[in-house]
């Protein structure tokens, strides 16, 4: 198997490039498999090769060794372990460099390729917040960290230290970890739900600082019990990255277009070699000018699986781009992903889970509960659609993202998901019974049972109070979060729709 | 001053209608100011008046009186405070009924109103989350909650048990307080912001569960501090609230719209009268179809201000209603607000703040410290405006909601404003010396330093460590957002840029 | 093969019910194949047969056969022929009745089916435009409409009547003709067109009522060819209709979407058994709600196609619900198409054509002739394209439609496609030699060289003098329109950026 | 009053700069005023002063005049005359050159400002069509341009001769005029129009091509009729022009925004010098970046006014900039107007006319003549509202561009503006009484009766059997069209609810 040079690239990471006195020095991370190194071929800076004998290989383990001893003694390079070079035969300017690399690894054989780096200015560094290159989340440092806020900023963090879990464990999840906020939690529940994946009663963990939104969410969730409880369907699964292609004309964006679809079979092995869970569904190609957009859709397991989305993506671009001589650019994303944003196409084409809630509530239900009939409720949300339509709205509704929100920052989602989680598609029906049909349609909830912030300690908690830890149940948070959200929709609607909206808020929140 | 009759019945808010064994209940709270009621001059149930002598009122204080006795004995009737009014002459019968109270307030005289309430159904009531209407934020009744939830669950709350606060000050915050999520904070910075409101470097705690999002905006903060800090401005400041007034015919609506413009200024009395702080800017007024729908503007000083403008539109529409006959039906609300939703209305119009920061950073420490020339970064943000165009996104930069999601939970902010503070506009160019001049605009950042969550625990120690805490802060902290976000933007804009994207998330993130 | 009772209902059209003095009347029409009837097995009205023998049928051809002979004669049904039943037993109340219709037809065998009409209640009639519903295009009635016209307005028809061709020509592309719009033609170019299908100088038929249209269009032609032409490029080609399927959940919706997938070889059979030219080449299913939305997307050879495609997915539709129970109600259009609508689905997805224009201008060309120099048209364009943002436009050009409406009425296209076609996606660069290059991409251009009112006497001209009349000439049409807006583009874009955009209005326009 | 130099370029407008073996010369254009040239002080290339004695005046009478002889022998120069300078004394390289030109008017007095202009390569002329300076409107120039068609083309121009007017009526509308677009018209109505312009019954010319249109709108004509007809109601009125400024950053664009606000007297003043008829409204006022966008609203009175109110706007920039000196850069159209665009500002705050049609159609109109009941037209625009809201369609309505596009083609409209006027908000309900309310909005309809094509022959014929021919007349125009856009709108949801939609085709259309 030839190894793509840009793959090449990202699997044999560049980093770290500095000319200093003693000489010009890089490293170089291994990302592709445990390997031998039988041979140094080839280091040249700028084109111009460095003699072997004036390069030192040095591992990550304290092993040193001259590049021109490699082919004798072989070098150990295990996985994502680094191997630093350090040439003494002369120095960089500041400024962009190129630097040719070429090894041999078995049974890849020679791998070359070329990268760009460039050697950084001194700059007198300024006072940053204090970090620990080997161990950052240590309590010394982290005590350090917390000392030089006190100092810098006079304010004294009593709240923030006060948390209950060994810091060490949110390695991954944050850098110059400092402390913790502490967001209440209120409990609303138990909701009845009917989903394929979530059956039954559930306590829903609301945290938040909002002022009767736990309350607004409890009479929603009455309501909806009272009528049977709340039926959620997932319909769709799909996480997304979007590289662009660029080319000198249309008409080269569409003959690639025609080749990526030629070569499917190939494009879907590139990118699920990067991992045992993405599986790619299919591609997405919007041309537009000289360019093709290519809209990667994979399914990600328990996992929201933007990075693991990013890695194969990648993957299968470094394929592409090692058999195409027309691509005169390329980028990993190009704003149709559409990651941390409100877009159409999250709401045509769904990105993370596209979930309904429904919900038949019984005329009287809604008359001694809420004091609205149905048809009052459907008057309002047709209006409410006008206005929706008017505004420009991506959610028909009425606050979807309340809920969303609290249950995101309870359960260790990636809270900055609300902005596409937040659309929403609501449809309201007087039935022949003269009942009230609702349903809310979320068509890209970005929810996760594993990864991210999912393995914290709080948010484990509130991961297993909801019964969603563990392996294959991403889908069944999607229906519980779907149908809370859904109850919150009859709570709010109906407050609006009976004008007591404002008097409840004046009832629980301060309203300063 | 003729007190409206809608108003009125926002004023003395009616609740809790129950008919029991004993009689008919409900209880009135007084919403207007500390009164004295000096007659009861009718109740009616239906239409059929209540014999005073079968009327007893009971005062939050233990008092009772016979309602034919207050003539003689007026009632202290403070603010706030509810009156509970019981009927022992009758049964109500399960579903809607009409109520009419009459009494007289001096200054105010005779005040008569005419409300809708429902005599529920007594269902047998479900196993729910525990509740203390007496004190719901006291140590036993959240230990209650809590071990209902181990109970109901099986798991046990080690972590949500450990907040270092006093659990009473979360009232007014959340229903049902239970414990707290933990959510890391890391910081970033000292980022150097030359403002209006924020001069000088800010440490900013970045509350979040992502992986390599810290380091990314360290990244760029380095980079901004490099070229001499990031200018922020704030153009706009406004909160909205949005009725809708239904007609019979679009030309009655228009009518409607004269009516409202010609009556400006009695209007913005009227919606002022609410709060010490709210003040009406203007009114934005759509019509469609045989509606009207009006899109109220509103400075709220340092809180967000939802609830204060929710509160204040209602005044304002009741004086309206209370003076026109033409109205069919109302809503206080519309989706054109457009609260906790993106929408074309807010990118345009401002909702919360409208900020934007700046920078033109130096061509070489672009190329030093991202490996990026300024063309490069051009050219992929007009290919990713391409992007945002076809996909509709609410944001053609590349995720400015992750930095500010990050910042709302960690300084209290209502997190689910994500949705709307989730756009961006971003603009770059090439500057005539080279350099890349950057700016990007949040059209609708919702931000508050009072109110809401922001006098909780850990967020309180947050705000204080930006120096946005006490009166006057709103702006300073929108200026940090916005030149945070800007340094989220130089970061993986150059990232993608220079295609080390996916290798910055190896480095940090878990990446499982 | 057995005919699903959806399709029957389509294949065998029932109208014109009446209840006369003389019996109960309708009409069939044969819209499947040439047939022969070989017997007549039930007639009923709401559930109640008529016997056979007061049944009797009347064919086109002025033949008439009870219902009871038919068995022994049987009754030759060619395609597209009526046949007419009278019922001499009975009579319908006005308003809706259902009516039972059995026939044996080889080889299909007995074919039975329930249709639904109504009986209309005789109003007396207003005085109409007239008409003649057997020649409606004969020189009496027109010349009656135009009389009519005439005296119910006061207004002398001088010029309507000015038309050069014979009007049963316009049979089938307009009903009451009573005489024709003139609409001045200017001639711009030749242009320099370098397609795939257009390569050569085009003239440009402009049928405009603006001043200067012509004149802008002739100089940004003028410049494009200086450049060596323009590049066109149909990327792709589609027509759509999208019918919705109604079930009583959003889970009955998910297993509707499986079901289609796994059955599109028969639903492409079914679709395309309508028409000779149409082929289904995919569909898009949107699920939402209770709501499964198809879009089907269709090649239409050189007609625009959306009444073959209308036709196909009627049929495809009628073969699905033959085959399910689990189908509430259906539509054949649901907003999604979307006809005669801007929507962003059209702008990703193509609606007509996606064609492509693009040229690189040279420098001195733009300089000497537009008095602009690249950097600063394309400064002015990254300045729109946040205008567009903010805005929510549905093209960040300058004026497209402008040529694209001015060249639909020149050719015969159904102009009311410029909902569609108004919108572009422009994107411009300074080249590496600092050229201009400057592309727009038309994501949904409906454009047709066949059927509609491309036979109609001028219209066939202008085509004719494009070199667009006959078979395969439909994406030569689509480039050279391509070609124009961008020649439209160049030319207002510079005029802004050098200021004399409004001077150049007064120069041709009459500007009153 | 001192003229600012920006307007100043405006109002007398270079043009033609050449340089001849004779000299160099251009022309200049008065658009102020009558007026006396009393001395020409100044006038340099490229900063060198040209010495007077060597500059020769030619005025458009003939007469020719020394530079230097006119202090003493003034020269009138009347308003909209060119006045032609020759240089005798050098010449100019190809490519931009700047001109000093400084004159002294009374009462103005000096008046002095510098323009930037190009010398032309000559390229050798491609054959173009032809033109005739002169008179481009005689016979003889249209017929040449007939032959050069034919000729270049081969095809014979048969009908595009049949054009039924005087050639110079067009001059204004087109230029190159060759021949005209023959468009069917056929009538449709009487139609009942209840508006506040338009009042009784009308007879509506349509020119389409398309087959069953005329039939379709007939129909819902019919069912509108006896309903009692259409109510109509425009309840706004507005023209955009839409400039953008460029700052060097957000805090000077807001400094600019607020003394925009604070000067607005004297720029409507400044606006509405340039025309009798154009009034400014008011300027929406959009930061964003370093930009401000200013959308100017004005009323046109009979006209669309989109050269108006360019001239307006102009001029109130000239003004505004003369007075500035913040602005870096300016656009008089910046993508916010947005002309010839669909935006969501448009659909928001009006572009042309917002005009609703209403109707109330009884329960037996709809099922007697459209064969459906109120509740099932009903549901199937509450499911295709879901449609429109997922696929982001500018219209939730069925077809309201047909009709508005045939009436644009009659009436002399400027047909490009189908792309603003396409938006549509529709709305229904069933009434208490169960008949069906219906009510269109079209936000952004642009109608004209004035100016434009409106004088054109079969344009004008048209207008008058509209009654709408004449001063005052253009709102009665858009509550006709919009009354005619709602009969199609019920004629084509019922026919889509009812099922009977592509055999409507069938029995119309010729569906090849």
């Amino acid at each position: 198997m030839k190894i793509p040079s840009l793959l090449l690239k990202q699997l044999y990471t560049f980093g770290s490039l500095s000319s200093e006195p003693e000489g010009v020095r890089f490293a170089l991370t291994n990302r592709l498999s445990d390997a031998t190194v039988t041979a140094i071929s080839e280091i040249a800076f700028d084109g111009r090769p460095a003699p072997l004998d004036q390069l030192e290989l040095e591992m990550g383990d304290g092993t040193h060794r001259g590049a021109d001893q490699v082919a004798e003694a072989p070098i150990e390079f295990p996985l994502r372990r680094q191997m630093h070079v350090l040439w003494r035969g002369g120095v960089l300017d500041v400024g962009k460099h190129s630097i040719t690399i070429g090894f041999e690894v078995p049974p890849f054989g020679k791998l070359s390729f070329e990268v760009e780096d460039a050697v950084r200015e001194e700059h007198e560094e300024r006072r940053v917040v204090p970090c620990d290159k080997e161990n950052n989340y240590g309590a010394d440092i982290i005590r350090r960290r917390q000392e030089f806020i006190e100092e810098h900023t006079g304010v004294h963090l009593e709240h923030l230290r006060g948390y209950s879990f060994d810091p060490a464990t949110t390695r991954g999840n944050i850098e110059n970890f400092t402390g913790v906020a502490q967001i209440p939690i209120g409990f609303a529940g138990p909701i009845q739900i009917k989903g394929e994946h979530a059956v039954g009663e559930f306590l829903v963990p609301l945290a938040t600082t909002e002022g009767t939104l736990v309350a607004s969410y409890n009479r929603g969730i009455k309501v909806l019990n009272l009528s049977g409880g709340v039926t959620c369907t997932v319909s769709d699964d799909r996480m997304q990255r979007a590289p662009v292609f660029v080319f000198d004309s249309a008409r080269e964006a569409r003959a690639f277009r025609d080749w990526v679809e030629a070569n499917m079979a190939a494009i879907r092995e590139a990118a699920e070699r990067t991992s045992s869970v993405a599986r790619l569904l299919d591609i997405d190609i919007l041309l537009s000018n000289k360019f093709a957009y290519l809209r990667f859709n994979y399914a990600t397991g328990d996992a929201a699986g933007q990075n693991m989305v990013g890695r194969a993506t990648f993957s299968a671009c470094s394929w592409m781009l090692d058999r195409l001589d027309t691509v005169r650019a390329f980028y990993l994303e190009s704003n149709l992903a559409t990651d941390k944003k409100h877009s159409q196409i999250n709401l045509m084409r769904t990105r993370g889970k596209r979930v309904t809630a429904e919900a038949v509530i019984k005329r009287e239900v809604l008359v001694q509960h809420m004091r609205v009939e149905p048809e009052k409720l459907q008057r309002h949300h047709r209006i409410a659609n006008v206005g929706a339509f008017l505004s420009g709205a991506n959610n028909n509704g009425a606050h979807s993202p309340n809920g969303i929100t609290a249950m995101f920052i309870a359960t260790g989602q990636d809270v900055a998901n609300v902005a596409e989680s937040s659309s929403g598609i609501l449809y309201t029906e007087v039935t022949k019974d003269n009942d009230f049909y609702m349903s809310l349609t979320i068509p890209s909830l970005i929810v996760a049972t594993y990864g991210g912030g999912t393995g914290l300690a709080t948010q484990r908690e509130c991961l297993e109070v909801l019964g969603c830890r563990g392996k294959g149940k991403v889908c069944k948070l999607a229906e519980i979060v779907a149908g809370v959200a859904l109850a919150g929709e009859i709570s709010l609607g109906a407050a609006i729709s009976s004008l007591d909206w404002v008097s409840s808020h004046e009832k629980y929140g301060r309203n300063r």
